[in-house]
């Protein structure tokens, strides 16, 4: 038997996640050299999955022994019955899927070369989101924790708003985003974890430490971290008044697609079992390094055991 | 009541062409400028279509008034079972198409630009093509014609053979392949249609009447034309003992995918229905070129009144 972690789940039932935003099918090839311009590349692997940033955090919480729902929404048409079918196989609570009559769903291609470069083409049909899933404040109540991506801001809204004032943890995936979604999402929010590129976009900074430092100052009411794949991440710790910075394990990355929403789903599930902020922060941080040691998206997201074997290292400091 | 045409297709049963080849998931997406490297593309339409080089073919066949059996191979997983149905509902006879249990069904992406530039990403498993399906030449004797890619070799090879032992038509579409297979495939077809990359490669020449000329000379005992899109094909008179040019009519390319396949598989149906040699030529290049004037790959085929119209100024010369 194992030494106990920090990291070891809660006692009672595991803690349930409502995940809303992105399902989309991903096409990933893994190529040697990415293209430039007009040609034929040809992948020397390739993988169709059902992700996309809040599926693939949905997931996450699965793996790492969680309960997740997803609220997203998908086109009547094969593909959208294919994402939801996967999602599901994959232990993803659905039944709160919206199939959106007259729209395509989500598809997206993803081209990965040999150092890890990306090259994506998402294609969303602007009629997806039109409509807001209807769901009363009785339908949050049943869950721990909510976490939202920018991917249908409306619905994204009201959750955040509903979950808040019933007092329970209301995260923010702040990715990058057309201008003013993180500004409508962010007031609603307890917690807001934002990428590197979507910090730099609201802060013009280029040290990540001070994009943190910006944005805590901005929206000073929530939890504030920015995520900076291998460097770790810069997060507000409310105790000692001062942005604190949490590295990461070092890995080999083959893949990094996904990787951040494995971050948010870790965080999700970690806040909703009432973690401290310090340890749901590393938690999170080795669960997304783990991830990119896998070709194939969200695929990747390690099991709770393998979060608490590669913790050891960095516990004993 | 329209004028009659050489085009018209001949009295009796439609006639039915066998396609042997590629049947892969093909998503498109539309974008204003290929990408250069990694980053993000935000295309602006989308499709995804069951098609291929026979497949595409096939369907050419059906839209012009002909019959076309499919015999192509696809994995026991979501994607093969969509190709077939697709394929299927396309009025396609899919009913000799092979389910390989352990390999998974082809895929491709490609992007296509404003200038009609592509970029082309398609993934095979090697192990979709290692058996060869198994037939008797009671089942070619069904068919007026037969037509075949590069993509099944061992399989088109036996097909080819048959068909023309039997003295149908056996026809190829000379694309570029991986060295051997057309020398390995032209032997025992009867008509070989080349694309000018794969006639270029095959001749070391640069001039689309001088590689048809050598390639003549190579495989004397077959029809030979080699398709040069908008610069028209050029193809050996057997009555004249010269090259001779059939220009094609003039249009605004959208989208050239899967043009040369509307041309093999409109070209197939002409021979199947005993059309002369230049009338089959220029009825192909027509399809052919209809096609590329909308998006869609092989969505795009034409139906045979678009081609019999189309062809009218052409033949008041």
């Amino acid at each position: 038997m194992s030494a106990p972690s920090i990291f070891d789940p809660p006692a009672g039932e595991p803690r349930h996640v409502l995940c809303v935003g992105a399902a989309v099918l991903d096409t990933l090839f893994r190529v040697r050299v990415l293209p430039q311009g007009q040609g034929k590349v040809l992948p020397y692997d390739m993988l169709q999955i059902a992700e996309g940033m809040a599926s693939s955090a949905a997931y996450a919480v699965v793996r790492l022994g969680g309960k997740a729902s997803l609220w997203g929404a998908v086109g009547r048409d094969e593909t959208g019955d294919r994402i939801v079918r996967e999602l599901d196989n994959a232990g993803i609570h659905v039944d709160g899927m919206l199939h959106v009559e007259s729209a395509r769903s989500a598809v997206s291609t993803i081209l990965v070369d040999d150092d890890g470069e990306r090259l994506i083409v998402p294609f969303y049909d602007p009629k997806l989101h039109h409509a807001v899933k209807k769901f009363t404040a009785a339908d949050v109540a049943a869950f721990d924790a909510v976490l939202v991506d920018v991917r249908w801001p409306a619905l994204a809204f009201q959750v955040l708003k509903t979950a808040r004032a019933m007092g329970k943890p209301a995260i923010l995936d702040g990715d990058v985003a057309p201008d003013g979604i993180i500004e409508q999402l962010a007031p609603e929010a307890t917690h807001i974890i934002f990428s590197e590129p979507a910090a730099e976009r609201l802060t013009g900074s280029d040290d990540v430490a001070e994009m943190a430092r910006r944005l805590k100052r901005r929206f000073d009411h929530a939890f504030v971290c920015v995520t900076a794949g291998a460097a770790g991440s810069h997060w507000f710790n409310e105790e000692t008044g001062k942005i604190q910075h949490c590295p990461t394990i070092s890995i080999k990355a083959v893949d990094t697609l996904a990787a951040g929403d494995i971050f948010h789903g870790a965080f999700a599930l970690a806040v909703a079992e009432k973690m401290v902020a310090e340890d749901a922060i590393r938690f999170s941080s080795i669960a997304a390094a783990i991830k990119c040691e896998l070709f194939g998206g969200r695929a990747g997201a390690p099991g709770r055991a393998d979060v608490i074997r590669r913790s050891e290292p960095l516990q004993r400091f």
